[in-house]
């Protein structure tokens, strides 16, 4: 899903080849830091972990550290943490949404059974904690210690708001803020920490991830329904079919004149009957009412927060870095 | 299962009383600090920890900690959180086992569903490192995350071993030490190492808890087949249903002169096949041949361990208070 951005010739591109160094020894750790006393726990930790991913957090964690003047190497724990803190919420994810693919393998409840994706998940969580403990300072093991507990309430949250087509655009983003924003912010956050940057560029970051975040989600809900599923590598619809209504459906039960299909559609979500007919039929009416359209509008807006929150920076280096991340985020392949 | 011990009048209740006033802050804080934003990850996390239990872990954290010298409230914390994680582990097993009842009572998943007893857990885990992080040094919550790794191994090592009457006792023993063994050695070493003692004294704490916290596991195990099920809480021979082959089984296998029986438990195991006519069959020749009694002789042997590792601190109140405990443990009806 890397695409070079058409009129900003290659800057995300630039910035992976820049910080290519880091990023590889980031896979590195990611790889070794998986030891453990048991082969299954490792195996199904590097099902998930090493079968590559955006790596957009750590990332993330590598530009606000060393382009805030960071010269150590922390930031490279740092990076492979919050890629182990993710991986561990999508071990439980599967597990809990009975996935059946996660980026286009099998997942890994289907190959290994629930019991050991749930203690790989639990694995991978500790083994981060693990990890801060031998070299992060307090505060910043603190952040991702919050970020977990938001991810798990963005879940319970979503959990709650499952078969309910009447969940606001407010709700929704409210799940978006906990489930994904937070730890994405975390890692902005953290890097800025980890260089000793002072508390405003620390709160800017913040804002910046937090907004980047949301955007990232929201085009991912959006390509679950719009996406090539060969290149989304799951099958269409997945999160309806789990009973969660994203932002473009939400969009098109808010649609006027469409009653009669409001009415069907709400009926088939609260009786969780969604199934391939009724996703293809609900994808068409996205499609026709360019619901998928206004859901990447709403993201470019945030994109724009994104922006707006790192203004401050202006003219250095890690504002072009995060600009250009920002960038690609938003302008991945609908 | 609080039986008074004859001979040793009351010993482990006049701990009990003792401190009651530490128990009652630690029970305090176990209910307060499950706040979340999210009433359902409260709701979840409230029926495991709040339905009782014998608070064996946040007692030895008491114990080792004041009766080191320690002043201070942060055992009342240290106490709570290993509470936390013991019933974490005991949310995520549930999931595994598909257990139906947990303590007498109905288990979290069978009341919500495995998606929030999964996100249960997690919220008890992350909860209890949040706790940490905002009082406890950093080697007690290194000591701690430890535990809690050995613990997910311990239940990874257990499900290798799953339908398999070949399980020797030395590998039934090394389950034990990763999944029980592990934290009740741990509470007792942070409560030492909260109070500042001396390495030594760390060190024997934490050998005492580790041979206690194996005779406590092989005596659960042993009242899993041998105990009153109105009693235990829930329907003998759980164990063996799950797979899970342990130590009272483990010595009926190894019986001389049982061929035939051997060969016909070892297929119902292999075929995953012991339904309760089964689990009867082999509860009465457990009685029969007395497997129960070799089992808790072990134990005895490992609480017997405990007592020689404090040997060293013999004539202090610690020593009488852990002995006390160790009696406590050993003691519990069968």
């Amino acid at each position: 899903m890397m695409n070079r951005v058409a009129g900003e010739s290659g800057s995300y591109q630039d910035l992976v080849i820049r910080f290519a160094p880091d990023l590889a020894a980031v896979e590195a750790a990611i790889a070794d830091n998986l030891f453990s006393s048991n082969e299954l726990t490792e195996a199904i930790a590097a099902h998930v972990v090493k079968s590559g991913g955006k790596r957009l957090r750590p990332l993330l964690v590598i530009l606000s550290s060393r382009l805030s003047g960071y010269t150590g190497n922390d930031h490279l724990v740092l990076g492979n943490v919050v890629e182990y803190l993710h991986a561990a919420t999508l071990l439980h994810d599967d597990v809990l949404d009975d996935a059946s693919l996660r980026r286009g393998s099998p997942s890994a409840n289907r190959v290994w059974g629930n019991h050991l994706a749930v203690l790989g998940g639990d694995f991978l969580y500790t083994t981060a904690f693990d990890l801060l403990l031998s070299s992060a300072p307090r505060e910043i093991i603190r952040v991702l210690c919050r970020c977990s507990l938001d991810m798990i309430d963005g879940e319970v949250l979503q959990r709650r708001w499952r078969n309910r087509p009447d969940i606001s655009e407010e709700t929704y983003l409210a799940v978006v803020a906990r489930k994904t924003a937070s730890l994405i912010s975390g890692c902005c956050r953290t890097g800025a920490l980890l260089a000793g940057a002072d508390a405003s560029r620390v709160e800017a970051l913040g804002r910046f991830g937090s907004s980047l975040g949301t955007a990232f989600q929201v085009i991912d809900d959006t390509l679950d329904y719009l996406a090539d599923p060969a290149r989304l590598g799951k099958a269409i619809g997945g999160d309806l079919r789990q009973g969660t209504v994203t932002l473009p459906l939400i969009h098109l039960l808010r649609r006027e004149g469409l009653a009669a299909e409001q009415s069907r559609i709400r009926g088939l979500i609260e009786r969780g009957e969604v199934d391939d007919t009724g996703t293809a039929e609900i994808a068409a009416l996205l499609r026709e009412h360019r619901c998928g359209e206004s859901a990447m509008a709403r993201a470019r807006e945030f994109a724009a927060d994104a922006r707006l929150a790192i203004e401050p920076l202006r003219g250095t280096e890690l504002h072009s870095a995060l600009t250009a991340a920002a960038d690609f985020v938003i302008n991945r392949d609908l």
